[in-house]
């Protein structure tokens, strides 16, 4: 089975040998054979191509339906009779291309819906596509080949680069974005961060939140995240960097450049993240920390120190992997009754 | 003290013989005695119906002041005089269902709202209510009696069966909803989920995310909850399946029927649950990991295997309930001084 | 470098003798000298006042360019030639004070967006800012000097204080606020809270959610965060509260006045806090318990028993602070092998 076409109208057929040259992979089998959409390998039939994931899913290969299939050399034998073979070292990512092949990303429909409210001294690129009930402030600079989806809102003086889009309800002020960023639904960028004093009888006292986002070009917000704006300087999520959806960034976080934050992430403020860091779900950073290029923080990890490039914590409070599984592992056979002492406990 | 009528005009008053033939319950006391109102026990006045959960409020029955309590068997007598009793071996259920009498959901309004956005080729059954900048897009398909709050958008060539309720700012795409489903305030439901291939140099490549989501009949998402659509094949939860608020579902997750997943939980791509599992707040679950039918996972457990059915499980990482307790008592007494230890830990 | 001037133009420049004045600090230097902004000490140059937040930043201090700064009688003596030093004991919150007057909280400008949808016989006093795609129902009464955000909806009956700020797509229903309450972007207030009762058979059946939400003055709610109305009685935050993003609070809750509640946390229902209470981020209350005044619970804590006033609790299952980092450390130290002892562990 292939995408719903009410949704997910597919471009092809395409010819075998044309998807594997546009992926780089190499095809045994017949050039001329087509196919017509993508599938996941338990889901796909005749007419599909799929791909191996790896070694765990070769008993689904065996059992497979699809017409052709993505596949590292090792694995190509696998591939049931009547299969065609497309051999590439990496089988997900030339799927991804395949797959932008007959789905490629849909273009903008370039016109402003007539229920839109657009500011007068607001300036939009050729071809730029805005829904229903979206609001462009004063003097926003929208580049060429944007979508700004149903509801969206781009704040006064913000600035989104060539092909950018804004989901459903997404809303950007303070802003400064690059081109080809993407706010899923719901995103939140550029609030007020939580900056206040307290005095000594309680009093909360706001200090004016004055910096801005920064977004580096490829930067995606998913569905309801939050970034906020700097308190003073900005909050920068450097270029590629994607967030899942219901994280929390705080003001004044810095990312470098391709980092990974998967869903309901909190890093709280002025937290730096070097390059390709990998933020594991519902993880929790600290303020103030650094985080060093290719860390990697593990999902519920509570992070309150700086962590060392390429090192791996887990745990909460964060320690180095190893030494965490270990305390577990230990932790449970302490736990564990002896068979011979029935008060349980110790070794 | 009853509702307030400014938000909750209430029906009524009924009789209490009325009310106890309603709900099932038996009534000690006359039946022509009228209530108005429901309440908590312990702010009901005398014109109010209240319920007693448990052994636990008795103190708060023999001090209340309600006109009239259900209440199991057992604890009948404890009533204070003058209170009507209505006796009922579920007594929250009847509560339920006799508040519901005073407060039904509100009806539909029918009418589309002179501001909303209409697609020319969507399709509304009888009766519905369309508030207010509400977006319905093409080729949608929505069922008699829906409610289409301010805000909301029903995504082109969506589904949504009869008697369902998009409350204010949600968001269905790509989805296909049975009859009864409630989308709550600032829902999002068929947004793309986090799916990317990274290459040796770093960059995220997209995959095209061209799945759905299947929402069965009487399913309810919390406030700004997210459901992924699917990659390829489907995100799916079964009928009856209720999300709290802020839970995050990713992309080719299904749930059984019945399933309760409480505020603030996550649950990883291609993660299965059976029928009935209760998920409690903050939990996380990584992906591709099954959960057999009626087990329950505690507040922010971190589960990491596949969990067997009708199993406890609690703690990050997540084991058996008994056992992590066991694990945590046995933790803090090796970290308890000893009287004669000033050293502190070892037994 | 201040504030971008694009997002945030300032008042001033201000006479150093006029600002130490108002924020109530000791000018050492001229009072003719001016700023013209603020900035955080690190990017502060020389028209810009910042302000030394504790020793751990006096190396930053030493390094300054900036014009002036705001720091306590102990360290002015740390500030480079050329910067004009103004005393006092709170710098931070002097510096809150002094750039509230180069950056004061945007003044509403008065009047109805062309597109907004504004009930007949709903009541908006002077001076009120109503944006774009606004929604303001029934017999709703708002405040002077309110702002109503593009987006924003506040429900049929509501209240809503002089002063206050609903941001961007926020929402409110079934509620009573007071003055100067700020919602934040995509916050959810009065949504039906997640209330049910299960049958034998496993069907949810919906208990009508016939509360309210109380806010008192000054409440601040953050971005994305949601407020579930009360079952039965009001949901309720004490004046000044604060809550930051994605912040759960489930129905009957209750706090005192002051709190505040970092991002991510989640608050069960019937919990009730004093005044005063810290809630660090990601941390989840079960329901139904009581924290007393100025308890302070840690970043992912698990709280699932009353918590007396005054108190530091920490970890999950939370327990008092000191014991708990005594268990950990004394878990680490189990987990970490011996020199002479190569199968790790026992001490």
């Amino acid at each position: 089975m292939g995408a719903d076409p009410r949704f997910f109208p597919a471009r092809g057929p395409f010819r075998l040998a044309a998807l594997a040259e546009a992926v780089g992979a190499r095809l045994v089998g017949e050039g001329d054979r087509e196919v017509s959409g993508v599938a996941p390998l338990a889901l796909a039939g005749p007419d599909d191509l799929a791909y191996l994931e790896g070694r765990r899913h070769l008993a689904a290969l065996r059992a497979a339906r699809c017409g052709a299939v993505l596949v590292s050399e090792d694995f190509a034998a696998a591939a049931p009779e009547g299969c065609a073979v497309l051999v590439t070292p990496t089988p997900q990512l030339a799927f991804a291309r395949a797959a932008a092949l007959f789905h490629p990303r849909p273009a903008p429909v370039p016109g402003i819906h007539p229920t839109a409210s657009v500011a007068a001294d607001a300036t939009l690129g050729e071809g730029c596509e805005v829904g229903p009930f979206a609001v462009i402030g004063a003097r926003a600079e929208i580049g060429p080949g944007c979508i700004i989806g149903p509801h969206a809102v781009v704040g006064a003086g913000c600035v989104l680069g060539a092909g950018s889009i804004l989901r459903a309800h997404a809303v950007m002020e303070h802003c400064l974005a690059g081109a080809g960023v993407v706010l899923h639904q719901g995103a939140r960028v550029g609030n007020e961060g939580f900056g206040f004093v307290t005095t000594a009888a309680g009093e909360h006292v706001t200090v004016p939140q004055v910096g801005r986002v920064i977004l580096g070009d490829g930067v995606e917000i998913g569905a309801n995240s939050c970034v906020d704006r700097g308190a003073g300087g900005d909050t920068v999520l450097g270029p590629g960097t994607r967030l899942d959806n219901l994280v929390q960034i705080g003001h004044n976080v810095r990312t470098g450049r391709g980092c990974v934050i998967v869903a309901q992430v909190g890093i709280a403020g002025s937290t730096e993240l070097g390059d390709f860091v990998v933020v594991a779900a519902q993880a929790g950073l600290v303020g103030h920390i650094k985080v060093g290029s290719k860390a990697r923080i593990g999902a519920q990890a509570g992070v309150m120190n700086d962590v060392p490039p390429a090192t791996d914590v887990v745990g909460s409070p964060a320690w180095p992997a190893r030494e965490t599984m270990r305390a577990f592992a230990r932790l449970r056979q302490l736990a564990t009754p002896k068979k011979d002492d029935k008060t349980g406990g110790t070794p």
